[in-house]
């Protein structure tokens, strides 16, 4: 194998017996882990690969929080590193256009923009680490994905590696196309089981005039969500609409909102005029406030890492509800941690019903991990029983193997399934991921 | 058949021997059209079709311009018209969503957010006539998809019937959703050639404070198109970028631009507050104008059949190129047509790229039609060496059967038929539509 390898990308950049971890706390081997330098070196890996009948795993930035880099219980899989492709094959701003290639990370692509005067909206986590081909395997989101929408909303094409190893393109630079069915698509938030993606073209646009959060605490879940009801009617479309519960403003003070120790919701929105902003602090009520933008994400981008050093470890979830039922949502990831022994908090995106629900753990206590980990199984049913699903924007990767056949009619997973067959079939692309 | 179809859906709702047209100037016939009066009777025929072996063409309101809901080959394809399932079956404005049915129409769908303060962005043409279930079938465009995108961007979820004749659904009200392979965006699109969409949830939008069109006229393609390149340039996210060229211009005179005539091509865009409409009258430079919104989007409405009256019939079609080559197009599409001796014009959605390109017929002449048919081929070509697609937004249908072999690679063909194959393995499903 690791000859063969070899011979397709140079010996150097074939490593063995390498662990693949992400942020899910999911990890594992492969007897090797192949960093291909170009599309077509991905391509000549894949062929190799499915010659072989060797199954595939896809690594990004790993920064996943669904194990989607982790290899599944094949012990020969190969781990396929897209770091090497981290070409801008072209950028033009004037045309609001960007062909990028999947091991670009998320903060290359949104510098370049920046500079540029444009945005590229998406924004997922963790941006310095993860990649373009990560977020378009999970199709990420992000606060803004409320207004602007996630990751495949942004990509007018993408080149992938298909079965049995052919480097094709879906789609371009053209912002719009229909004739063919939407592979570009189907492609997106697949978690690498039917190709892999080695680069895409996507949409930028120009960067609104301004950012203008506001913020307010308040005294309970169903006021803050009030509030945010409140936001929604004001006629404002704002580009986020986060939120935090109790216990994660705790572990996360706001500078912003020195006084807000003690609530149990606290609620920032995005403004992109003054007008809006003014609208915004009318809806969110007696209290609220129009921080700068930088600190405000500063802050949140800190959040999870936060949540986390509360207690040294956390089990972090991300179902999603449709709006209405985000109290619910809220307070039953802390009922549902109360019975399991754990302190169970959220954060997320709000205006999406996107809730981040952990619980928060020991580092180390493994029966502590385990209750997390049966407590994680009902946030899903809670969720599904909300009219909602098992993952807002993480994906299913291993860690949620098996979740859709409780969501989708066996119809509907059926269908999936022979998507699946038909574009893999001897199924060597990421085995094990995105189980229904 | 019909006995069997009158027990499904009741005698009066099967009618037999029925012509069914759209406006590309195709039209066949079908032995039964039936009309199923909900999403579970639309199952119950597809269950019965798929038993028999019966084709299957479902029929929206008729408005295409690609013959998508006209039979194809086989003389016993029974056509399932989608009419009856006109309700809204919720509409929770302050959550800004709605679950509608395939046979709701756009202009309902617009009315009913409107009336809320809200917007269903996805504007194509035929409002009054075409519905929910074609927008979705052909992903459907318009003006404003430059800024808001096309219909899928807006759909959170389907209800569709899938063979052998069950009703699924893929998403739902929740806003974000990766549990699953996005099969919901994959029958977006696909012309019903992969199942029959009942039902779709809708994200709606406050609706914009301001509709402030600009509009200038250019003496020439390259002027006018240079025009467009510094609105890109602007800073400013126009809601929509349309053009129209000299012959179309002279078709359809603009009210707003009485000095127009004899101007190669005329450029609106539409501002959302007054600081950008400002912004685009200066990029359109001097002789810009901004009228009211009310006034611009009438005579737009109006530019298709403007355009077909001038000479009594007229052959459209709606390639889509990279921006930068639209000057490109449009020249080309007057050369093409002066090749073959037809007057070639074109108007549409200049920011996307995407071209009505043309040709003006006499009525019943035959032989010109031939001529506009072979011109249209080049039209494919023109497009495809200019980076772009046969079809930016009404789909391929019977019209522009085995354009996507000339634009995709032999490998990504054939991973459509694939996934084609995987959901209709009989091949049931609107058979010879969307035919790569």
């Amino acid at each position: 194998m690791h000859a063969d390898l070899a011979s397709l990308v140079g010996a150097e950049h074939v490593a063995s017996d390498v662990a693949l971890a992400d942020a899910s706390g999911l990890s594992g081997r492969v007897p090797a882990l192949v960093a291909p330098g170009s599309a077509q070196e991905v391509a000549a890996v894949v062929a190799w690969c499915y010659e072989h009948d060797v199954a595939m795993v896809p690594v990004g930035g790993r920064s996943g929080y669904s194990g989607g880099i982790v290899p599944g219980a094949d012990p020969d899989t190969v781990g396929i590193a897209l770091d090497r492709l981290d070409a801008l094959r072209s950028f033009e701003p004037l045309l609001w256009r960007m062909e990028a290639e999947a091991g670009v990370t998320t903060a290359t692509v949104a510098r370049r923009a920046r500079e540029n005067g444009l945005i590229f909206p998406p924004d997922p986590g963790a941006a310095e680490q993860s990649q373009l081909g990560g977020n378009l395997a999970t199709n990420a989101g992000g606060p803004h994905a409320f207004k602007y929408g996630v990751t495949g909303h942004w990509v007018t094409g993408i080149e992938a590696v298909i079965a049995p190893g052919e480097l094709v393109s879906f789609g371009g630079p053209v912002r719009k196309d229909v004739a063919g069915l939407d592979l570009r698509g189907l492609l997106i938030g697949s978690e690498g089981t039917l190709g892999i993606i080695t680069a895409a073209w996507l949409r930028l646009v120009p960067a609104p005039p301004e950012a203008l959060p506001v913020a307010a605490a308040f005294p309970t879940v169903r006021a803050g969500c009030a509030a945010i009801d409140a936001v929604l009617g004001s006629g404002v479309v704002p580009a986020a609409i986060e939120y935090l519960d109790g216990r994660c403003i705790a572990a996360a003070p706001a500078p912003f909102l020195p006084d807000a120790g003690g609530s149990e919701l606290l609620v920032v929105c995005e403004a992109e005029s003054a007008h809006d902003r003014d609208e915004l602090l009318e809806a969110l009520g007696d209290g609220a406030v129009a921080p700068p933008a930088a600190e405000v994400w500063r802050w949140r981008d800190g959040v999870s890492i936060a949540v986390r050093a509360a207690r040294g470890e956390k089990l972090s979830e991300d179902i999603a509800v449709p709006v209405e039922r985000l109290a619910d949502a809220i307070e039953g990831t802390i009922a549902i941690g109360a019975r399991h022994g754990l302190e169970g908090c959220s954060w997320g995106h709000a205006g999406d019903g996107n809730l981040h629900s952990s619980f928060l753990l020991d580092p180390g206590d493994d029966a502590m991990r385990e209750r997390a980990d049966a407590a994680a199984l009902e946030l899903f049913v809670m969720a599904r029983e909300l009219g909602g699903t098992a993952s807002g924007e993480h994906g299913i990767g291993l860690l949620k193997a098996g979740q859709l056949s409780e969501q989708w009619a066996p119809a509907a997973v059926d269908a999936a399934r022979a998507v699946k067959r038909a574009l893999d079939p001897k199924g060597l692309f990421n085995p094990g991921k995105k189980e229904p």
